[in-house]
């Protein structure tokens, strides 16, 4: 337990472009709220500053949910939270696996001892809908979850037909969202989500840190008619709701600065509007992959079922993984995350989140990576700023 | 889910004077530190702020103990993580109970299905270890668990009999220490703490959103030993073990510049020494009881059991609480907390904190306090300042 002060320097992370599966590149004025004075979790002030956020949260989230707050974790409390709230020991789950953050969603629904019924798919491919009717043929279950955007594999998921197949079950629908929540359409009230998380450090580009929640007025009647507690006090939306709404009634202290930033972010969102900030994270995902497909390089996932916000190239047979992603680290700054699970060394995955999805963004990363390629005495075809400038021109 | 984003000004909390139950004031260099750009959480800098994050909560800790780390929360997640790791459902659990915190353990260990043995205590008084020991005799529990500086009332709770207690009865000890790491002796491994959990805003001085806890080996070997998973996968210690630890095995995204936060405010720790600034924190609340003393108003706790880092003090008869920490909070800036629970009314909770605790702010609150009981027609003797300028007279 004995240390040397000097042997502590001090902080100095250096500049990096983020474009991997998350935190995205934070923009300046969401910095300089989040250094403001921190104040007390009941003072006047920040009690407007709660309700500003929930404000804007439901704006991102397109619904009218009065009960939208930013739990105090990162994403993963978030998923936490949705489960154990909703899920009582024995209630059956319908759980969408096709990807790491499906896979994980099981683990916690056995922890809270929900009863699984998996609907498995393909890595890299949305899951059928047909599939899910079949799953729940005969069953009653409580909860249908799925992701609707997989940060591991960079597959969009389509919920109009899975939330017509849970409501007509009686089931609730929990949608992940963590890398789609500000970057593409969610629609929770449109579609008809009744319970929603994501992170605050994807593609709205604050730090990590808080996980934004929306329940729906089904979700909170589940939550309401509980036989058992929480498992969770710190994860009760029951106490969080006390806390966030007009009774204002502590459970605990809020991450006040955290709170600071995200208020921020969503301001920055908000300014933008969101089909402006959607439109773009789209041109951006369509330059970066003209510019791969043009290096002769494949993505992952097939056109119609990609994200916009989290893209999954193919690594090249021969190829080094860690080679390539030290040296876009090391040489050019450029953060790229490598793959989860059984996918490890055979994609990258590249994400354009927030403020990380511009065109300088896009252009660092093709030249970048062409470079890097190159000089380890890859093949990679020529074309690929003129490919993805071609993108922008059509715009 | 409409908004006009005209409503949302710059964020502009002001300044407060934090002298509440946390947080406290975060001094700049924190400010500065959490500013840094934000990185992967696995880049290799993020990974060296890791364990130089840990060595600093070790030495804060007073611990040797290799599985030191702060969770992804608050400390009210702390308090959770240490139950919901250490606790199976059916083992018996002591909960010492004298004050809200307290109580929060035993909704706590019913919600992870543990078996409670309560200790119950007077609100603001220490438990006897008598107590204690007989309401062990001839069971076995798993677990003690005692709040070492209980937020809702100041008392101190002598930890080295329970230690022993628990001990001999072949159960781990759990320790509450939200409000007393970094501002007074805690000493994990002298008095043989098997867990301790503790929040970043208070004795610390870094904004809200980290837990530190530190488990020792026998916490550990329990770990290992459990016939069910943690109920948590947020906050399960043998997955979060994996991150912090040598495999840097993806488990969440940390918060990053929270993390870089904390390791800047350990620094500052580091840098004063404990011994120092441990007295600084005791000299601090000697001279601001002095003053209130020598005013006429009297302390909730006696002496021998004050912490000092939370000081409750007793609202004369006839004064309106709420009516004071108005007047406190627009006239002066300085926030302290009322009470909570049926200690409503009857207390106020004046925090001298990390960088709260100094001089200047002993001095504004007893000025403002006995300016604005004046202004309000209550009865105040003079002399406080008097009283508490010769206590650091005498230092």
């Amino acid at each position: 337990m004995d240390i040397d002060i000097h042997d502590f320097r001090d902080i100095d992370p250096g500049d990096r472009v983020l474009m991997g599966p998350g935190p995205s590149n934070v923009p300046a004025r969401v910095i300089q709220a989040m250094s403001a004075p921190c104040v007390g979790h009941l003072d006047p002030y920040f009690l407007s500053v709660m309700d500003e956020t929930q404000s804007l949260l439901r704006f991102l989230f397109q619904t009218d949910n009065p009960l939208t707050i930013p739990v105090s974790g990162t994403g993963s409390a978030g998923m936490e939270t949705c489960f154990v709230n909703l899920v009582e020991p024995g209630e059956e789950v319908v759980v969408g696996i096709n990807g790491f953050f499906g896979t994980r969603m099981t683990d916690i629904v056995r922890r809270v001892g929900g009863q699984l019924i998996r609907v498995d798919g393909e890595w890299g491919r949305a899951i059928d809908p047909e599939a899910v009717r079949r799953a729940v043929q005969g069953r009653s279950p409580k909860l249908f979850a799925f992701v609707h955007a997989e940060t591991s594999t960079g597959v969009c998921q389509p919920l109009e037909d899975i939330a017509s197949i849970a409501h007509e079950s009686g089931a609730l629908l929990l949608v992940d969202m963590v890398t789609s929540l500000g970057g593409m359409e969610v629609g929770v009230d449109s579609i008809g989500i009744d319970a929603a998380y994501s992170g605050t450090q994807k593609c709205i580009s604050c730090p990590p840190g808080l996980a934004p929640i929306s329940f729906s007025p089904a979700a909170v009647k589940a939550l309401d008619s509980r036989k058992n507690p929480v498992a969770s006090l710190y994860l009760d939306m029951s106490m969080l709701r006390s806390y966030w709404g007009p009774e204002r009634k502590y459970h605990h202290t809020a991450p006040i600065n955290m709170v600071y930033a995200l208020r921020e972010a969503l301001r920055i969102v908000a300014e933008e509007g969101l089909e402006e900030r959607f439109a773009r994270h789209h041109l951006n995902h369509k330059a970066l992959v003209a510019g791969i497909e043009a290096m002769g390089l494949a993505m992952f996932v097939p056109e119609p079922e990609r994200l916009p916000t989290l893209n999954a190239i193919r690594i090249p047979d021969g190829v080094d993984d860690m080679k390539v992603r030290k040296a876009l680290l090391n040489d050019f700054g450029i953060e790229v995350g490598g793959a989860l699970g059984d996918l490890k060394g055979q994609i990258w995955r590249v994400g354009l989140m927030g403020h990380s999805s511009c065109r300088k963004n896009v252009f660092t990363f093709l030249s970048g990576l062409e470079s890097i390629l190159r000089s380890q005495g890859v093949k990679v075809r020529a074309g690929a700023l003129e490919a993805a400038s071609a993108v922008y021109a059509e715009a």
